[in-house]
């Protein structure tokens, strides 16, 4: 999918919401463990009662690796099902050397066709170009990340730049706002008026509404551009909504919740 | 596998090598592919032919998931395959948010059961911590990296130190030279030094051996300690070292050839 259609998305659903389908076997309700593949099942029911009011779905392959072949079954399922009209994310973060980079490029991009894949930056050029050379697919680079450990390294600072600064900054020579996205954390919304002095025309994936805390108008008064610029995910929040038979209604209605919210704020932001 | 029985493998051995099974399907000779599984005969005929000269194999996840589950049933035939008293590596660079790195660490350390996974430091501690909590187990952390990228972070400088030495002191508040290694590229041997001065006895995990240049006594004469505290990668090297129906015994002749130069550098340093 490429910038136009993205944006055409948004504007039609009057939504930027990114649903995490991070499905976890020992939280999704009990009655679907009798399933063949109830991860997928849980998927399929959650994507049904949502695709109308989300433009993105992004897994995260943590949770299919952590059940082995069968968990990988259920993300190739997953894909699969997700209408093709939706953005979706393979959240991997993974990072390499150049030769190594191209194969998860392949697997994800080119297998799997996800339309991006999350990459981390800190083994620079080379690690990510590979992804970038696939034609309308996108790289959604680590910047600024929502938990506690983003204090480790990403505010380093060289008197210049804090490292997350210089992602920023070093990745516009690999790539551009058509191939090329960025993860900022919700949970730091006063750093996103610094984060679009340099990447103003980016899309920027927002984790950390909801469960960790970030606040979604905040988000958009300081990272919205005239674009709308932002995916803005929720995880947990949407997808374990509900936790009995009635739970693709309760994720419906949590989905929904944050939909009409958007549509407000679009309507404020984007006059 | 502890320390200790990693000390006394290479003791035994008179190895610190690593073989990197980056199996690729366009690369593996043609008689292969008639197989039902190629990528896992291929690695079966390599540790066979291998598994008295080096101490630690290091499938990297990428060249299996670019086959999508079939891939991953391959590397989980792969690590099963590998005999108890040889150490594993998944080389899969994760890094994530806290419960997602615990679903990583399930998915490499419990349900693969490899020996250690290398892991990302971008995303901080609580990226790390959780892959750290399960016993005689470890977290092989990129530090520098042998890459070309490397450049474009790892030596971004805040006046005290450069981002991979920051890497290597915060780290020392997580774990242990007995729970963690780092990654440092052969490509820059004259950084041992400052290495070592930082985790003297910590292992190392060095790649960048043979295909990208790197020089094996160098790396000893800087990198060494005590106990050894390296394992020296090689892939391409050793995996593509014949391209026929003896590629088995080509590897085991490239991998014998390491072992003896290995045997006398530390017959040379560790006296």
């Amino acid at each position: 999918m490429n910038k136009r259609q993205l944006i055409d998305q948004i504007k039609q659903k009057q939504s930027f919401l990114c649903i995490g389908l991070d499905a976890d076997i020992t939280k999704i309700p009990k009655h679907l463990l009798k399933k063949e593949d109830p991860i997928f099942e849980f998927n399929k029911q959650i994507i049904d009662a949502t695709k109308d009011v989300c433009v993105a779905y992004k897994p995260n392959t943590a949770f299919y690796e952590s059940l082995g072949a069968k968990g990988w079954e259920s993300l190739e399922k997953t894909i699969d099902y997700i209408p093709k009209d939706i953005f979706t994310i393979a959240d991997a973060k993974r990072g390499d050397i150049g030769n190594t980079s191209k194969m998860y490029a392949k697997a994800f991009l080119e297998t799997l066709n996800f339309d991006s894949v999350t990459v981390a930056p800190y083994m620079g050029s080379d690690s990510i170009e590979p992804f970038l050379e696939i034609e309308n697919k996108w790289v959604i680079l680590l910047a600024l990340t929502s938990n506690k450990g983003a204090d480790d390294f990403q505010f380093f600072d060289n008197g210049t730049d804090k490292l997350f600064e210089k992602v920023l900054k070093q990745s516009k020579k690999w790539g551009n706002d058509k191939n090329l996205m960025y993860v900022v954390g919700a949970t730091r919304p006063e750093m996103f008026k610094e984060i679009r002095s340099i990447v103003p025309n980016s899309f920027l994936l927002v984790p950390g509404v909801g469960a960790q805390g970030g606040s979604l108008s905040e988000v958009c008064k300081y990272g919205m551009n005239k674009d709308c610029g932002l995916l803005v995910n929720s995880s947990r929040g949407i997808i374990y909504a509900g936790n009995d038979e009635n739970f693709a209604d309760a994720a419906k209605g949590s989905a929904l919740q944050i939909q009409k919210e958007m549509a407000i704020l679009l309507g404020e932001f984007l006059k």
